[in-house]
């Protein structure tokens, strides 16, 4: 009977590709897992030894550092295939619970699939590009002088550029790949013990946490030793190790590149799903959320995985990777001007950063343990705090080592104390991480008066909900912009009083300064990506739960584990957008760096002043606008051919509502994915051309005008005000989003009304605004902001 | 038994003040009206000859030029005497007209009274700062040279910012004076011919058009020459006209300071009684809009006036006076570096052009005649066509005659065809205008398709109209940014290239070129805020008719009046932004004009590289955020009091639905007062506050950390990223606040299930959100931008 009423009643839908039905149930691999897997054993172990022991080579003739970075990202890999192994040995719960997990991680991993694939195209036709500028451009003296030809130049550029993409890749693929096998284990557990549960989740985000960063790291440092084996940087001397950071750029924009298309398409997908699936369901249904009767569910769920795990992955890969380049590049610069003999230190100083993060991370990680409650359900204490204490561990030693660090590295005989100063820059980061995760928490937590001001306007309707929500968000960027300002100011005054001066006699230590806050901050990146990927992943196994009809006892327990994870995720984003804010400031310098090599002339202002200037400025805000605006408009379109579709099933399907009749989920994850793979192209597009576009107008006005650097000064100018403002509007959209939906959860405790009440529907339409504002233009401006900074330094040779 | 019940139920409301029962019915009249008033006429006239005559000495001394804009000035005078007469000979209709009438005006004049009372004493208590601040600045050598003491610019500053808070505050009150009076008027005629009811809103629109802009003419004309007479320009040369025009800044500071605390109170004033009555009378009760069952309704009307046409008064006052300052100090500047014999032209230019605005208005205004259908009820044409039909006589004047001004005052024996560059300049101003209210009309109206799409939205529901909504807003952004980009750039070029040079020959025309482009725009400014007045009026003679239940054919004719009024507001908001962004641009280089003459060094760059000056933009754009959040969410908080009130009322007066039971009109109009007062005071101190106190810690940080200047530098970035960001959120909020509410009227003309569907109740939310964003904030930012740029320059000393 399905089938005829299929066959018979679809209408205008019928020649739409179903991709359900036809979906394999078994997990799909990559090719190159594939090809791994059919390998023996033996030989794929001597293989790895072969890989490792060229990789430790090529580190021991560059740097003792190198070699200690190497066997802490190596290390943390063991660690964390331990931790896949454990949570993989994990059992799947019974047949009803993995058959809905079968059909997520189907749904997540074809929309991957496809997905990857687009952007794979794009990002080739992108190296395309790239190499054809960097074929035509000029190179510096210092490049001529160490034997970089053009050519060269331009491989090294495109190659990096390809391996940044694929490692954001894998990354993604990873944070997938362990959120929709982890989702139905924790559902199971959860039948068993809350800490158990929580205990899973947990490690399945700190798998793919310490896999971000460790390729992050990695990755960064395999190219930095290659190029300075390849150089002959020690023996030679024609080429100094103070060049070579700004080589490894393309690796930051493949990185960022694939980031913004990821997070573009992933929060495109959960949101309209869930937006769809929220208004039909909830709204005019009234059936609770991830009911199976809902035929946009699983297309709910598929989104979790694809929107926040997968693009959550790229995206802190991203931060950290461009973080790292940036500080290099900011590092040897200034050895080179305070002529400090040996600058590895100064260089290499991130990365061993972030290695102490794989360290003290994975000890927070294993701090959550599976002690007191074992075996009893029932028992349910409060996450939160126990993620919280496992974050003070992190944050206790990540103080340590960050100290351990600066006076191993930064200490030089020139400037005795800098490292202490130095060490002080990196704490203003840490306090500064702390102090933006107390203040999303305040804005959006409803224990808290923002919130539950925000719930108390929905009692008077929908109107007064959305404006109260809309200032709310808008004045909580206050607080994080001064804690910036004060970081800013105070890590740069710290910087430059270090003592370390150039022949002159100025101070120089300041943007050094800044980018060692910067690290302080995402020292603890890979505990606090852990955290977020918790979030979704308790977010699916709520789901699992729900669908597969489990006791309530059962459904208490993932209910507490989702609303901590909403609590961490909006929390993460707070992180996230700090640290863009840091970083995008970073890279800013060492494009100013970069064109001043290429120039060859000096390149120290940005001077708004300059009308063209000024409208570099406009131009940047208004692309923040813009991006905000399509990305938005993406969810509310696609959400809108979801609600036709379910309505349209609710009316064909009469039974559903009994659970006679099955919904045809696989039509809702189709038209989700196909709708998002297409919307995603407009807003990625225009952050990719504008920049690139404005550049080369403003570079030929200015050659006509007779104004030399023109073209650069406009694209820095726009850089930077798209920075301030698209801090400032991911700010906006994250905190009225999540304390939207917040607010909604306050009144489904039962205040003012509690549920089904009409302050609780305005609630709701609050929520389903805030759905795109916090999941999909919000985090994607992350992304926009670092990708922006980094196309500006690849593209660079366009402009001047 | 009404008596009684007001005695018996209030309960907690008993001792509020209750203005309505005791208001007069007489209008009220300052105090210095009623003086003038007792005065025999033939002394007044004898009085107001001599005043004249002085003027006109004055004026001769100074410029033949001065004497023309005197003369067009006083007979422009004139003419809207001859208007206002005009309209007040018109009947005020059948007594239950003028009664309520009556009480809008009680209510506007009494609002009024209060705010302007609270505004003057926060003016005179700045006033006293800002004598502090100049008593104990430092003065250029110039002015040292010419004798000006410190106390004299002391007390010129003063002076001249009080008197231009007072002549705003006189605009605001002219604004609001004609438009209590002509609502009802125009009622009346609705009666009889709509062309009729259109010349009326019209004229008296355009008898406060003419009445703010001559007065902000006159103002800086008379205190101009005031100056030149004072310090013998002439005649000893102590004293160039050049170093006049940074001294009448004060005069646009005090217009802007009155301007955005108009707007403020005004703003909030509107809207939350609008949303108030809507939330409970549309949205609960199901009565229309307007319904004299609403308790909140005379407070609705009575915020038309104090709202749109007192505000929008001070803000095209505060516009004209701060554009026309800052053109002269930029003129003054060009002519002084390009050693210009007399640089009177190029520093009274503005106030030429805006004579010429005068008159070319005046044609337009009288355009709009009360020919054809005289007599005949029921013959609507549509008036958007008539207004339009006016608005391009007026725009085909101005081209002629800014093409003779340019001719007139900026031809110079040293670059022969630079007038002609200049006039193109003019052309490219005029042809912004137009292409603004272009786009702001495509945005808004809903004959084209975002409107379309907007309301398509909200069949979908309250939530997938907010975020239609929302990114129509943002995306609305772009082109404005655009042309305005385009016009900058390109109105510079023509300035450089107009052959003026500087004795080094570099080409210095750019900046000036800019500034009669901005002139350009604002050229036809008196027609402008004519079609804008225009729309509060028609809106209140709407509300008369609804109250008063006039048959519908009458009804019908104030609706399409009422309904071209939203357009022109909308459009007129465009207007406003586009100059404000320019007017913002040109102050900003006068404030640098300003910091260099006092700092005694070359001012010449703001260098956003530097993490200070990133900082103060970042505090910038973080300002107009903070600021659009406060002015919404007292929107919020007072609608969310007058929802209570009117429920309250509904509820203890059962017989109000019925017709039986009068509700207390006055109780919604005296919360909604005292609220928004007290609203207006935490957004208007954060504006005036913040760009002080940060130019001052940064100025101190400067001082210990040996960089001079910081201070002007930060607020310099400060002003310009608020400036960006502030453009860019006003324009979202207009758009998207216009945007909503045509959707809703497009809604309600039947399309989509059209009124009392699903589809309508989403889309009054939409319009419900809309009302703060286009209405509070959105035109509260266009006085803050220029308002940030004026307090920079008055309390750059504080910087130094």
């Amino acid at each position: 009977m399905d089938d005829d009423m299929e066959g018979g009643n679809l209408g205008p839908f019928q020649d739409r590709p179903r991709t359900f039905p036809s979906m394999k149930s078994k997990a799909y691999a990559p090719w190159i897992f594939r090809v791994l897997m059919r390998i023996n054993s033996r030989i794929l172990l001597l293989l790895l030894l072969v890989c490792f022991g060229a990789i430790f080579y090529i580190g021991a003739s560059t740097s003792p550092i190198i070699v200690f970075v190497f066997s802490v990202c190596i290390i943390s890999f063991f660690v964390s295939i331990y931790l896949t192994k454990w949570v993989l040995a994990k059992d799947e719960g019974p047949p009803e619970m993995s058959e809905i997990s079968d059909a997520i991680r189907d749904g997540a991993e074809g929309f991957f699939r496809t997905q990857y694939g687009t952007i794979s195209k794009m990002a080739l036709l992108l190296g395309l590009v790239i190499l054809g500028i960097y074929l035509f451009r000029t190179i510096t003296p210092q490049q001529e002088a160490s034997g970089l030809g053009r050519a060269t130049s331009a491989y090294i550029t495109v190659a990096a550029f390809l391996f940044g993409a694929l490692c954001s890749g894998v990354a993604g693929y990873v944070g997938m790949w362990v959120s929709v096998r982890a989702n139905v284990r924790v559902s199971s557990a959860a039948r068993r013990s809350a800490r158990e549960a929580l205990q899973i989740a947990v490690r399945a985000g700190g798998f793919s946490a310490l896999v971000v960063v460790g390729m992050a790291v990695m990755g960064v440092a395999i190219l930095y030793a290659i190029l300075y084996v390849w150089f002959r940087v020690d023996s030679t001397g024609t080429m100094k190790a103070t060049d070579l950071p700004l080589l490894l750029v393309g690796y930051g924009f493949g990185a960022s590149f694939v980031a913004l298309f990821a997070q573009l398409g992933g929060g495109i997908y959960t949101k309209a799903a869930d937006v769809g699936a929220d208004l039909v369901g909830k709204v005019e249904q009234g059936i609770p959320e991830d009911d199976p009767r809902n035929p946009a569910v699983i297309a709910d769920l598929v989104g979790d995985n694809v929107g926040d795990c997968a693009a959550r992955g790229a995206d802190l890969f991203e931060s950290i990777a461009a973080e790292i380049i940036s500080a290099m590049i900011l590092g040897g610069t200034m050895a080179q001007r305070c002529k400090i003999e040996d600058p590895s230190g100064f260089i290499l100083f991130p990365l061993v950063v972030h290695s102490f993060d794989l360290v003290v991370s994975s000890v927070g990680i294993f701090s959550i343990r599976n002690k007191r409650d074992s075996g009893v359900i029932g028992t349910i204490e409060d996450p939160m705090r126990t993620l919280e204490k496992g974050y003070s561990v992190t944050i206790f030693l990540a103080v340590l080592t960050f100290g351990l660090s600066t006076r191993w590295l930064l200490y030089t005989e020139q400037a005795p104390s800098a490292w202490l100063n130095f060490a002080l820059c990196g704490l203003v980061g840490i306090v500064t991480a702390y102090v933006f995760v107390w203040i999303s928490k305040y804005y959006t937590d409803y224990k808290y008066e923002p919130v539950r001001t925000l719930a108390l306007a929905s009692s008077t309707g929908h109107g007064t909900n959305i404006i109260a929500g809309v200032s709310l968000g808008l004045e909580s960027t206050a607080l994080p912009v001064l804690v910036i300002s004060l970081a800013i100011v105070s890590a740069f005054w710290l910087g430059r009083t270090s003592g370390l001066t150039d022949e002159a006699g100025n101070p120089t230590g300041g943007l050094f300064g800044t980018a060692v806050a910067t690290m302080g901050m995402l020292s603890t990146a890979a505990y606090v990506l852990t955290m977020d990927m918790f979030g979704p992943i308790a977010d699916n196994a709520g789901g699992i739960v729900e669908m597969s009809q489990q006791p309530e006892s059962v459904r208490e327990i993932t209910d507490v584990l989702d609303a901590v994870g909403n609590t961490t995720k909006a929390t993460t984003k707070g992180f996230a957008i700090g640290s863009a804010a840091l970083a995008s400031f970073l890279l800013f310098s060492a494009y100013m760096d970069e064109v001043a090599a290429f120039a060859q002339e000096s390149f120290k202002q940005v001077d708004i002043a300059i009308p063209e200037v000024f409208v570099g400025g406009l131009l940047g805000s208004m692309l923040i606008f813009l991006f905000s605006a399509w990305a938005c408009a993406a969810v509310g379109r696609t959400a809108q051919e979801v609600v036709n579709e379910v309505r349209r099933q609710f009316i064909e399907r009469p039974g559903i509502m009994d659970y006679k009749e099955k919904p045809d989920y696989g039509r809702c994850v189709s038209i989700v994915a196909s709708a998002s793979l297409r919307e995603m192209i407009k807003p990625g597009a225009l952050a990719i051309i504008s920049p690139t576009v404005v550049g080369f107008l403003f570079r030929i006005l200015g050659y006509y005008t007779g104004h030399p650097l023109l073209g650069a000064k406009v694209v820095a100018s726009m850089l930077m005000f798209a920075t301030v403002s698209g801090i400032l509007m991911a700010l906006f959209l994250n905190t009225a989003g999540g304390a939207w939906d917040n607010a909604k959860k306050y009144i489904e405790t039962g205040a003012l009304g509690g549920k089904g009440s009409d302050t609780h529907k305005a609630a709701v339409t609050g929520d389903t605004v805030g759905d795109p504002f916090k999941d999909t233009a919000g985090p994607s401006l992350h992304v926009l902001i670092k990708m922006l900074a980094t196309i500006t330094l690849v593209m660079a040779p366009i402009f001047l």
